[in-house]
Order: structure tokens, then sequence, then C-alpha cells
């Protein structure tokens, strides 16, 4: 990339009718995380963080990969403890800013995703893949094993599966991936924004308050005991039966007619 | 349901040779976990753990579904916080009940299970299920989302898995189900009791002792750091072998005998 | 075995070009893990641990079966508490020990692993099976629930899974293992040795610097919240990067060269 490049956006934001697109726009680098994709990815979700308009985030990416991961280029210029624990730590943040966003967010995996770019898909709610699309945590290829990538592949696949891939740096195809649980469905290219869409349409038809409260009590109780989780939840599907979208909702089931959310 | 239904039995309990079937009772109500239904199956299962004479339960349930999740009517008939979160903290303690149980519990889903009907299924030991069985957790549909039921859930299914199924609503089919580990088996109704009676038989012929300590160590582990839980797993084989039943089928394994539990 | 048998070592050891063997050397007797078993594989992977020249280590066994886990003539012979809390305390410090090494471990599953036979599979980091070979946590088939089997089988496969393997005793086949998690790889016998080779190809193309980092980080990270699971991981990142060998990789990488680590 030439540095002229820079004064180009790293994330394009796109809105539509609830729908938040954000695409990684390093499509001729294979949309390496640089520092500055980072802190303009960082920053639009904080801004999505805020704004109740937003229903549901995709993640999409431009060109032909998904995204290759770090920028090793920018790493390699700095070759300083300092810097790389910045960097791990700022991309570290990013990651888990995507879990605690109140939005769900979906990957639309149009390419290959291989070391950070295979942790996003991991961190995020829902991922889509093109048929065609690979993964790997290659890192260990370089000799820097993907560590951070770890802790999100390791919490969406079985333990061998992830160790196996973490070791070999191997990839794995679109259909492995789907079994494995990496990805909620793989379809051919050109049906990958309409699978996109069919799910975006099925998140906005529920009420924010609901979806809202269930993303986040989903990861806090992931990490709990089965005690203190139900006690958690229980609390929290109180709170939920109290918003007024639920009580609509109920009376209408009841009522046997659609809810009235408008 | 008309009021007089409340003065038939909400779950009906049969026993036969050490397997204990409690049978949802509400089948025209497609089994809605009312607070008369909650009081009954807890008060079963009280029962039963004291019982030495039951060795394995199985979950059923009357009519054409398995469990449809709570009683929306009784829930909208009370507007308030605080009933809500005794009805929560109710269910949830029938649901560790389930666990906490010295016998295996094993599910018989013959039709739909839905919201805290799917919960059950996910907090049960085993499960088997009839082919055109499905399951949701679908409480999201009316702007509840079903975060006690996502605590049993995100135990049994991978994240993303589960994360669709209580972000979406939808229903997944019985195979799938299978392939993700929410039941242990798929098989037309026809053989559903042929079926769990194999396993029963299964736990049956194994002594009592050792399916008591092992269910128990089996939930207490899986809280703990693998340290911890080979420190409580290596003292529970111990306090095991000293076990009269277990001596004995060391004995018998090494005469090449069947061994004398009788 | 006549008891001159135990003159006989109880495990071999065979080395090429970075690859460790250990093969379980009581064919005859499946096997088992008797205490001179448990001591000599033990030693092996403390004097592994600290030699740097063997970056992989495959654990294979002779004969027909893999390993039909404790000795139970040993156990018998000896019907004490203290006796048996010494036994599993061994044991489980030896499936600790594997999860704990350096390098990566390899189970070359040719037959029968039951028992404790299955935990080690369990435990080791990859696991290739024969298909004919079959798995069982049968301890509950005399009495003896397989409850330090469990902590490594349930860190494998998902719960219900686990829990049916650990009721009723019954064997699964290669292929149900590798669709659970439980074996990377399943090939005809003759082909495990090229498979598990290629294996170790792959893992010594690698600096042993960023797989024992990578390996310590993976098991540590797994017990932790995201939060500091990320924490760590981000250091253990920024480390590994500093090392030369990650240094020269992200060099070569950016050069399109193969890497120099020699």
């Amino acid at each position: 990339m030439s540095s002229s490049d820079t004064a180009l956006p790293g994330v394009l934001r796109s809105d539509r009718a609830g729908v938040t697109t954000l695409t990684l726009n390093r499509g001729e680098r294979f949309n390496v995380l640089s520092e500055q994709v980072l802190d303009e990815l960082s920053g639009q979700l904080r801004t999505i963080a805020a704004d109740p308009s937003v229903r549901v985030v995709v993640l999409a990416a431009a060109g032909k990969a998904f995204c290759a991961g770090h920028d090793l280029r920018e790493m390699q210029a700095s070759p300083d403890m300092k810097y790389y624990q910045n960097l791990f730590a700022q991309c570290s943040k990013l990651m888990l800013a995507i879990q605690k966003l109140p939005q769900p967010v979906i990957a639309r995996v149009h390419g290959l995703a291989t070391a950070a770019g295979c942790q996003l898909v991991a961190m995020c709610d829902l991922a889509v893949a093109a048929d065609h699309a690979r993964f790997a945590v290659s890192g260990v290829n370089i000799g820097l094993f993907c560590s951070t990538p770890a802790v999100a592949l390791s919490r969406n696949l079985s333990r061998k599966q992830a160790m196996e891939m973490l070791l070999t740096g191997e990839f794995i195809d679109a259909q492995t991936a789907l079994q494995r649980g990496l990805v909620n469905r793989v379809v051919p290219e050109a049906q990958l924004d309409d699978t996109i869409s069919a799910l975006c349409e099925s998140i906005l038809a529920k009420p924010a308050a609901a979806i809202r409260i269930g993303k986040q009590l989903f990861y806090k109780q992931a990490e709990m005991g089965i005690e203190a989780a139900y006690q958690l939840a229980g609390q929290t599907m109180a709170c939920n039966m109290m918003d007024a979208s639920a009580q609509e909702g109920v009376q209408a089931f009841i009522e046997k007619r659609p809810p009235d959310w408008a």
C-alpha cells in the first residue's frame, strides 16, 4: 500500500433500516488490521453502542479476502516490547467490544480469514461464510503462535479441533468451520447477502430491549458456575418481563395476534 | 384449560422395576410449566431423591407437545416484579434439582420443546427425541429473551449455535439437535420407548452407588479448573473403589464372571 | 503376565529427528496402567520436558489394544483407601504432565482405548485413530465410575455425549470419536504412521519457542474469564514477537521468502 492510501477510510460504514454494515476497506492488502483500521473499527463500535437506531451490525470486508490478521509490516517496523503490548491490548479491546456491543454482530465472511481475521469471525455473535471461504490461525507458520485468536477460537471449537489449527496453522474449509461451530451458515457467495438479510430481518422483528438484555446475559452467564448463572438469568428474565415490549408480546400471544411494537 | 382442570395432577408418576416415569400432564396446553406443574414436578423430584428404589427417572409428557415453556397466561395475570422473580427462581431451582438428583434423568421428547421446555431437555442428563420433534428457545419472538434457558442451552451446544437459536427464536429439527449435542438419540416415535428402555436397562445393570457418585462428580468437576477437578475426581474414585459393589465388580472382572450385586 | 515380565520396560522410547515416540509395552495385558507403567511414563515425560531436542511426542502402544486403563489386579490386591488415593493422585499427575509438557503430544490410537486409556487419548493435544479403534469409559460396568477420565472426557466432548458414555460404559467407534472431537483424524491402520508423521512434520517446521509458548497459553487461558484470558494472551503474543524466530518469520514473510530458522 502506498502511504497516501492511509488517507482513505480504513472502515466504511453504511446504514439501512436498522442494519449497519462496517466494511474493512483495505482489500488490496487483504484487510490487515493496521493501527488505523483497529482505531477506526473501535471508534465505529463505540459510536454504534450508543446509537439505538442501530439494531444489527454486519461486519464485512472489501476485496478478495475477509481479513488476514495483523499488519506485519507495521509490527516489523517497531520491534519493541512496549509497542507490541499496546498493539495486542488495543486489538483485544476491540475484540471484546464486539462481544460487549448491545447489538448482535454478524460476520460476513466472503473469503479467507486468517489469524486475527479468524479471531474476528470467532468473536462475532453469528457468522455466515461463502462456501469457498477458508479459515486458519496461521501465525505459528511465521513463529508467532496465534495466542489471542486462541482465546476466541477455543470458545467456539472443541479443544482438539482448536489445538490442531493452532499447532499446524493449516486451513479448514467453510463446511468444516460450519460443522465445528465457527460459523452458522455456509452458502454460495451469491447468496451471502440474502442469507445475512434474513438473519437481520429475524432480529429486527424482535424488540431491541430483549436482544440487548439477552446478548449481555449470554456472555456473562457463560463464565459463571451454573447456580450463579441461574440467579443472574432469573433476575434478567424478571426485568425483561417488566419491559413494555414483553408485556405487549405476551398479551399478543394470548390474544393470538401479532404484537404491536410500533 | 378450564379452572376445574387444576384439580387433575399436573405431573403423573409411574414406577416399574427401578424406573420412575414422570409425565407432564397438561397435554391440552402443550404442558406449559404453570406454578402447579412446577410445584408438583419439584415435589416429585424431592421425593425421588430420597428413594433408593428409584434408579432412573424418565421425564415424559402427555399430548402432542413435550413442553412449551412457561405459562404465559399466569405470567400475564401478575405483572409484578416480585412475582416474576419468585417464578424464575422457582423454575431455576427445579432445573437445578434435575442436575442434583442422585439418579440419572432421561428426557423423552416426543414432540415440540420450546423455551423452558427446551431448557428441560438441556438440563436432563440424557435425552432421546422422536424424529419429528423440534426445539426452539422462542421467547425472543414475544420480546422475552430466553435467558434462563440460555444457561442450560449454552452448556449443551456450541456458542454460535446457541446464540443463533436465542436471537432468532427459530426451530431446529431433531437431527440438528443430535448433531449439536442437545439430545443423545433420535428415533421414530414408535421406537422411543424401546430406545429409552435400553438406556434404562444399561444404567440399571450398574451399581447404584457408582451412578450416584459419578453423576454428582461429573457436574461438580465441570465447573472447576482441571487441577482441582482431578483432585476431586481422584478422591471420588478412591471412595468408589472402597464400596462393596466396586470390590465385587473388580473381583468378578478378574475371575471372568458376571458380578454378583444381588 | 508372569512376574518376570516386570523386568521388561513398561514404556519404550525411540527418538528420530525431533520426534520421540513413547510406546506402552504391556501389549499382552492391553497396556494396563500398572504402577510400573505409570512410574515409567511419568519419568519419561519429566526427562522429555527438559530436553529441547524433543519437539513432538507420539504416545503409542504395543500389541492389539491401545490401553485398557488401570491395572485391576494390582488394585484388587490392595483394598486400601490410602493406596487408592495415592494411585489416582499418581495417575492424575501423569495426565496433567501431558498437558503441561512443553512439547505437543499426539496419541497414536491403533486399537481399543478404555477407561484411563480413553482418558490418555483425551488428555493428549492431538489424537489420530485407526478406523477400527473403539473408545469407552467402561469403569461403571464393574461398579467403578470413570471419575478421573470424566475430567478429561468432558473437556473434549459435549456434555450429554460424555454423560452417555460414562453412564452406559458403551463403546463409540472411531468415526463417532472424530465427530465428537475426541480425536483429530481417523485413517486405516496402515496409514496411521504416515498421518502422524505429517502432523509431526508440520509441527517440526515451526519454531520450538512458538509451539511451547502457545501450548502453555492455550490451556491456561481456557480456565480464565475472557477478559483475563485476553490480557494473558496479549502479553504472551508480545513476548513471542520479541523472540528472534518470530522476528525472522515476520521478516521472511514480508520479503516473500522462507524463514531461515537454522
